[in-house]
């Protein structure tokens, strides 16, 4: 979804030849709401994501990047422009839920939908120090990727209860922290029935329908349960890029597994195409130019 | 709710005479749950609220107090009876809900319902250096004895709407944080609309009713908003009570304004009843014995 | 130490004629440093820190701002000049070290040295909600308005040992967080004593003198006390001086109490002067132009 | 310095034959101290640490566990004898100690230090999701070992300045977070030195020796760097040990590799002298009975 930037004028101390990355998200870092801390909601909600939502151009030769200063990120000469791509989105939302996912080094996690982001989520729980990491999913090369990126228990949901499963392992106490990663309300259930007494729970997924996204007032305990309930977007800037680049650089993890499929440029609605339908089991493009 | 303790077996350090006062909730603070920071559902869910929920005898000459170790909280001459009894549940829960806002000093917050947790949860907001409280109720004694516990603004929801008001104020960003201490549908959506992006809401309100408590899918960002959702039990243990009781000690807080009738032991079925039908624009009785 | 800013060419969204006001740190919240959450130290440490520090001109009826965007905060209608002088360093970082204490509702809190700093770290433990508030000073003047800005108890070092009494007051367990106002030896040490395990220190005192700074091993558990030590340089940025003018505003404080002389702009230098020998037991001189 | 439990009158729900370990520290979690969050300290400073310090027997066939229901973990079939005894004390300490450096992910952190805390604290900051660890010692055994934790870059500190090449490698900014696993001042010189603005220094030795430890003031920024300075007891527990016995169990370390030496139990004495003289590069012995 990132793509990278070549030339711009904005930019400062990047010299002519270097590559850098652009996040989805540019904040400009001294507005009120980037002063209280919500970065990727700059000027207004949702008002950081610029890149591939409100401005246009992402896979054009040339394209503007606002604030270039704070969000320009060097791609060190050791990381290929494929892995650099996915510093741009799925790998900072991914690892940033499982950073607000609190989990002590050696708790509980559940992971609902093992997308691009569910999987980075998945390595994010991994290297956060989870002890146990439980996904779930029905594609098998989705499962079968959670268990290279760091999970102990694939759980099929059209073939056992996921909910069921993640209790009984838990031995009837639920996880540390539940991660909504699909954008969809039964997955939201399940969060919210898994997860602990003083637990949290982290949407990453986007809830494109409906008015309302329902929490189960029995699993919340009616309002008393002390659960967390967080949601999150993709955090923008340099400096945070910088350290997805840091963990590609020093082998802690490799998001180019994520790449399915490889298309030329001109196979770009195609490549949009199969990611809508999800076609051929697809997870993630590579577009080369 | 919760009322003082006479004399017990399992007491110790506590000497004859001495007065001492038990919260709602009584942790064992050694289980599973209590180490895990969850003591409130110590055992399970809601499990550490005991007294008043799942076991009898508060208003009796004798109650038993489980792990009174623990749990027993000194009353120092100081304190009256009257101001000791809402260091059991009103004081503790409201003040939690207003740390867990997590308003930096100076940070703009709005509380739905000014019952008493909710006009302790002003009380709470106060204390911890909010710069600009707004409440929301629709009778004046509350609205009225909001503004001595701390509130800046009041509104009454009967006369204009609250959501419209808060963002108003706020110029159109919202509140640093939003406080639900009414247990209904219609308050949970205010406080999602009225938080800014990457704010904090917490619920205080028991929601009996309903399966589901919904949230407004936009005003939550469709999952993307960086708003938290907190919920919160009172936190039990004498160590909390000592904290509430030195905050009346000092003439921080005066919890006996809540009391607006007081009974006899013989009037209790009469003081129920006025409590659950809110007669007479009751916010809590006190029980003399 | 901050002075009310005229007019400038990087001013945006400010018309002729507004007050504004700018703190002594200025980050641009774009470096590496701003956006890993040290604005105070942009650039590199202390770096933030420019008016009065590294830049000359405060006192010019013209000067310049550095990243005015983010470090111009309008002055409402109902703020003196006076009171806005005082949120441009002595009241954020005195409340920044009340926050960064980390007390709970009702905890306990010991702040050596009332000089204007001290005093505003009283006057935000107060509003943060500690529930007793011991200092320590040598000068009558500065206890006294301690008391007014909401010292519980005032403990005059030449009279008695603070550290015994404060060790008494909380019956040998010691404050929850004990904040350093001065800049001395003498005061981190008695920090050290009279914080119980757990607790925190917070630095606030600037110590000019001496190559290091030492930690009583014994009272520091020989480094396993689990007591945390931070260190505070005021924060900048228009939103926290935004909050800092809303607690004015809404009556929570009135910083001006802190003026106990004036000054016209031609008695600059006798202003100085007696500020470095806290001559006639000045606190703090307003300089009028 | 953990041993197994084999049989006590205390236990509850701990069956004949069960194997069970016993953390160092044995909170009560009940008292004051307990239900601040200092468990460590319970019943004041250190006073959790009662095992291998002030209570004896530890060795010996049956000893006595206070507070067993809190702090008897069960030990899974699936983990030896010789890993559970690292939960009872190196583990949970080098752990604790990575989880407050307060790390973002792919942040960095230099440890000083790789004796079996130290290593511990290697293996949790690489379980945090550090991008970068740098470690410290001399003993090449250590260095190699410490690689075998996840450390990516040794520093011999006979051979190179560590300050400076860890400054170096950060090209002048520092490590977010610096771990001290000596005890000694020169380590903590360094942490200071080598830490950024804002970051974090973890003292995890025991300061043995020396009324007090320096902090040096320049690099602490004269009280203004906005450094934070933890200290750290072992944390005590069934809970926190279950995290500990599941990160052995689901493959996320092993710390039988400290193991390099074993000794029969009439070899007691022998062990205990080489520990202390840190003879033939020993790192850690096991005892067996």
């Amino acid at each position: 979804m990132g793509v990278v930037y070549r030339r711009g004028s904005e930019v400062r101390s990047v010299n002519e030849g270097d590559r850098v990355a652009v996040n989805a998200i540019t904040p400009c870092f001294r507005c009120a709401a980037c002063q209280q801390g919500a970065t990727s909601h700059c000027g207004g909600l949702l008002g950081g994501w610029k890149l591939s939502h409100v401005k246009d151009g992402v896979f054009a030769e040339y394209f503007h990047v606002n604030d270039a200063e704070a969000n320009l990120a060097l791609v060190p000469d050791s990381i290929s422009d494929e892995a650099a791509c996915y510093t741009t989105d799925m790998m900072p939302t991914g690892l940033r839920g499982a950073e607000l996912a609190d989990v002590p080094l050696g708790g509980t996690v559940a992971i609902f939908g093992q997308g691009p982001v569910g999987l980075m989520a998945t390595a994010g729980a991994r290297l956060r120090g989870a002890g146990l990491i439980i996904v779930v999913d029905k594609r098998p090369n989705r499962l079968e990727l959670a268990k290279a990126f760091g999970a102990d228990i694939t759980l099929d949901f059209t073939a056992v209860d996921p909910d069921e499963e993640i209790m009984e392992i838990t031995r009837g106490v639920g996880v540390d922290a539940a991660l909504e990663a699909i954008g969809s309300q039964m997955a939201m259930d399940s969060c919210l029935q898994t997860t602990r007494p003083g637990g949290t729970i982290v949407n990453m997924g986007i809830h494109s329908d409906g008015d309302t996204i329902d929490l189960p007032n029995d699993a919340w305990g009616r309002g008393m349960s002390d659960k967390t309930i967080r949601s999150v977007l993709c955090p923008g800037g340099k400096e945070n890029m910088k350290r997805m680049m840091r963990l590609i650089e020093t082998g802690r993890i490799d998001p180019t597994k994520l790449t399915t499929h490889t298309f030329r440029f001109d196979q770009l609605e195609k490549a949009f195409g199969m990611m809508s339908k999800k076609a051929d089991n697809i997870i993630k493009p590579l577009i080369l130019f």
